[in-house]
């Protein structure tokens, strides 16, 4: 992972090997980032996406290893008990360019990942009993 | 649905069972945004998707009753005839991580919605005889 | 293709008929752009999507004939050998809103592309042998 911090934003540059999830949270808090808006796009491999099952209050998840393009990933950032927390969901896409989407665990970067990240003030996720979840409060 | 206003942008968490197109354009009337672009993800239900059919110069709909991950929300704000209007693209997916997308007409919060919104200038949309819709006059 | 310029970033129009690599591309070098991040929805046909093959090293392409709503088109701006490059993944979706995406070669807009652009510093894209195709360079 390479970035470069210009007018307050980031450009992000995700190398082959590079967990998306791991490294955006590595520079989250490398950056003492306490919230923002993430975008991009990339190729990736060995994806887990999830689906957030209101009744039984967790997350479903599958895997889809193999190659992917990832057409758009949209997120945020905010902070769990202080520590920072990148929720994001992802598009992915296959070789006949077939999609599927959801809530992203897990994804390794194949190719590149591109992604720009804009920074906000603060931002706390507090646990919300009646959904089982974490959840943005302003 | 709670907001914060900062650097600009406009940070908006939607809660459970508000209206995805209606929360949204009620926040750009109260605080008389003329034009901007919006971004966001989050958990939705009853979601009322679109596709405009250029021969019938109308918009072909389809529901999407239950629970849907919302992978993606992209799109703008202008004026038709000096009212805020919200024109917004989805992409949802479901517990299989299926993804649909289209216009969106109509989506509740099930879980959240987690949405940017940066501010542009007075944007102007009008009607376009030709293909039936309003488009943005720059 | 209209454009209108403001603090720093574009909201861009693709008329009917615009190809949208060919108008973002023309656009980007008009305003000597040498970075930036793109996105945007729209109504678009004769889409090609691509899917990068890692083995091969070279994409695999899709043609999309028909009309298609834009649900979602993300990426960015760079410079290979000092010429510009947009980098587009977009998600596309037909009348029963299905979806489909990849790496974004070429689309026609049929309706409206509604896009915005936020210019960064200059961004190199430079080619990687292992890969087999040119990466953004921080």
């Amino acid at each position: 992972m390479k970035f470069r911090k210009e007018n307050g934003s980031y450009l992000v540059v995700l190398d082959k090997g590079d967990e998306v999830i791991a490294s955006l949270t590595g520079l989250v808090q490398q950056e003492k980032l306490e919230g923002g808006f993430i975008r991009g796009i990339g190729g990736v491999s060995n994806v887990t996406l999830g689906f957030f099952d209101l009744e039984k209050k967790e997350y479903s998840k599958k895997q889809f290893p193999g190659f992917y393009e990832l057409a758009s990933l949209v997120g945020d950032i905010s902070l769990v008990d202080e520590k920072p927390f990148c929720h994001l969901h992802a598009v992915i896409s296959d070789p006949q360019m077939n999609t599927f989407a959801g809530h992203l665990f897990f994804a390794e970067i194949s190719i590149t990942g591109e992604i720009a990240i804009t920074p906000f003030n603060k931002t706390q996720r507090l646990f919300n009993k009646d959904l089982g979840l974490n959840l943005i409060r302003l």
